[in-house]
């Protein structure tokens, strides 16, 4: 099928985008594309593509925007139940300390998903990933972590991996075990990072090789922060995934500098996540490597805080920088990366062409899937956006609504309804 | 047709909420709603409603929250083209006055709509208010202001007649001719304030007459700004309005405090707008009106800036408080009240319930509609949400996308997709 007449075609041809080369779209204008078995076949003008191709079926983008679809490359994107009243609360003015002390926060979505049965999980998350895809994300990572104990966390990925079956939108699955101590280890956090190195890595890599076997091992992510897990702590878990084969991810600095960063470009992590407090010295580090910074601008949102990942300084040190929703019942309960983008255009400043190329190609980096993902170039799969606008800048100019119109996934094109209709 | 099955239905019964009192949503849990002639002819629980008319046509709610439709009382809908550069360049690190050195800013938008056609106004804005209606709002203010010159200030009126006409949202209409000084005028802005007063304001109400009798008179509004109106101006402008039947308005306080805030409660001024930098004096003369302070929480966000209006304060001081999108080109283009609430939550410390007050039943006040809209109360229109969820409390706490899933307006049904369909 060929996809013709976009007005303008963004390709962000040409691999990951670093430090001050961030926001190259490779725009063509009247641009098309060839899409056959789920791939890209053919990329190019529609006088061009038209002429070589002149008995394909067609599909008309109406001169609108045509670019690679969204990748979300990080999101907690399964749980049970939601933290809603929690958040009433903090808008009332009960300090989150108290929120808390009440047995809120993150404790709380654990006790709530390991209660879960495995239907209950993918019936609440299925939603979730429904915006996500109506709102133009094809590829996202998801993350287990409010199980905190084997068996919860083994069916976490169980229902990702269903979820990532039934459904267009693609997941990349991200064991994180170590997002939290769980309140049984209170009084021993050691005890549990110990037990997550010694049991359930090891348990991991075997049940994943049982259920999971036609997929490539999921990424090992540890919260390297005050409060959840120390650098060395980071150190052990991470050593150990890699030793297993694993490949790694890290939350660092989004309240304290901790080291999680250089720790990351050490161990050649594919990502490090969060960064709002890095040190100099930890951005470059990252930026001498070939670990992705994640930043995650609707988490500082959701908490109504100040402080935003310093985008300019990591690309000004010639980082990789990609951008996420990550999406979870906390902090920042938002699916869409449209969102994400008006947000580091805003508190990051990024161009909206920046913004772009965070979340498609470099985002795609972030999971190391840019060989296949994340940019409309021959040989990728067929992943794409149409849509509702003819210029890529009113992404991020716009926001609080949906610009997406069709998504073609695989080659597949879906629609989402921009009307609605009479029922009765 | 009676609605039931609300897990809770959100009456706001009892009137515009002042001060402290902002917040009481009047939740009948298990809540039905019967719709007769495109009004609300009974509220109660499913039980008592379904006993009470047992033959009536059913429509069950899901165990969802049934609420008032939003009410978004400051809008400027209608306009000719984008700002999308100017956000691309702005975001790049351009200063604002070199943007506007360069022809940028609120006048580039007036040279746009001054050239566009009746036609070519009515079918850009159409799309924006499919997407206010399918983000739940039933009722939007509209205001002119971006021709500046009778003709185009006409013209644009006569497009939201027609377009009030034709959509199932409904329009309030509000001329803003001294929205900005025009260009034509700029070494003398008092000749234009004068033309306002002695020429514009003259002729609308005749064309109004002529044009629209089956309509209440529009509401006139000053933009009382440096740069824009001074608050002498402002005075000669409303004070004629007044004179000439129109019920006032006013855009106060943004950027400097210059008294507008005050003015309008003298004046009896339907709302004061923005109140961003709004004195305590100010905040105290509206406190003791009838005058709604209407923030405007996108307007900051979208232009990446600290300062939101000190919605305590003005609790605090027994004012009445709404909420709006300000919908515009330049500062905030959103269409969606719940984005307007996730803001006015974290940036104003509202509470779920306290936002959702404020774009409801005080937003109806603020347009002098709050006897027909803004609740879900006997005799009131049948303008009323279903959302896709059970809890009142996750409107503000999930941001991004559209929770809204059935739009009940004047007694019909409308529907949003929340799905996708494959196309081919």
């Amino acid at each position: 099928m060929l996809i013709h007449s976009a007005s303008q075609l963004l390709t962000l041809a040409g691999g990951p985008q670093r430090g001050k080369a961030l926001g190259s779209l490779g725009i063509i204008r009247d641009g098309a594309v060839l899409v056959r078995d789920e791939k890209i076949a053919a990329v190019g003008t529609t006088d061009e593509l038209r002429r070589a191709y002149p008995d394909e079926p067609t599909l008309d983008a109406g001169r609108c925007v045509l670019m690679p679809g969204f990748v979300d490359p990080h999101t907690h994107l399964v749980w049970a139940g939601d933290r809603a009243d929690e958040f009433e609360k903090k808008m009332a003015g009960t300090p989150y300390l108290d929120i808390l002390a009440a047995g809120g926060g993150i404790l709380s979505t654990v006790r709530a998903t390991r209660t879960a049965s495995l239907e209950t999980l993918m019936a609440e998350t299925r939603p979730r990933m429904l915006r996500m895809f109506r709102n133009g994300t094809t590829t996202a990572e998801a993350k287990t972590g409010y199980g905190l104990q084997t068996s919860t966390e083994l069916r976490l990925l169980k229902a990702l991996l269903a979820l990532h079956d039934e459904s267009p939108l693609d997941l990349v699955f991200t064991f994180l075990g170590a997002h939290a101590v769980p309140a049984e280890h209170k009084d021993n956090p050691q005890a549990y990072a110990d037990e997550v190195v010694n049991a359930m890595l090891p348990t991991l890599k075997e049940w994943w090789q049982t259920h999971a076997p036609r997929h490539a091992p999921p990424f090992v992510d540890v919260f390297c922060e005050t409060g959840a897990f120390t650098l060395e702590q980071s150190r052990q878990i991470l050593t150990q995934a890699a030793a297993l084969g694993f490949p790694l991810k890290i939350h660092a600095d989004e309240f304290d500098n901790l080291g999680g960063a250089a720790l990351a470009a050490e161990l050649g992590a594919a990502s490090a996540d969060h960064l709002v407090v890095t040190s100099d010295a930890d951005i470059q580090a990252l930026a001498k490597s070939e670990t992705v910074a994640v930043a995650l601008p609707c988490t500082p949102f959701g908490l109504a805080e100040g402080r935003y990942t310093p985008a300019q300084k990591l690309l000004e040190a010639d980082a990789l920088l990609a951008v996420a929703t990550d999406c979870n019942p906390g902090t920042s309960w938002n699916e869409s990366m449209q969102f994400a983008i008006a947000l580091a255009c805003r508190y990051m400043k990024l161009t909206p062409a920046q913004a772009i190329a965070a979340a498609t190609i470099n985002a795609a980096h972030a999971l190391r899937r840019a060989d296949s993902i994340g940019s409309i170039e021959v040989g990728k799969q067929a992943d794409m956006l149409i849509l509702s606008v003819n210029n890529y800048q009113q992404v991020g100019y716009r926001y609080g609504t949906n610009l997406v119109r069709h998504i073609v996934k695989r080659g597949q094109i879906y629609s989402v309804d921009v009307g609605y209709y009479r029922t009765a």
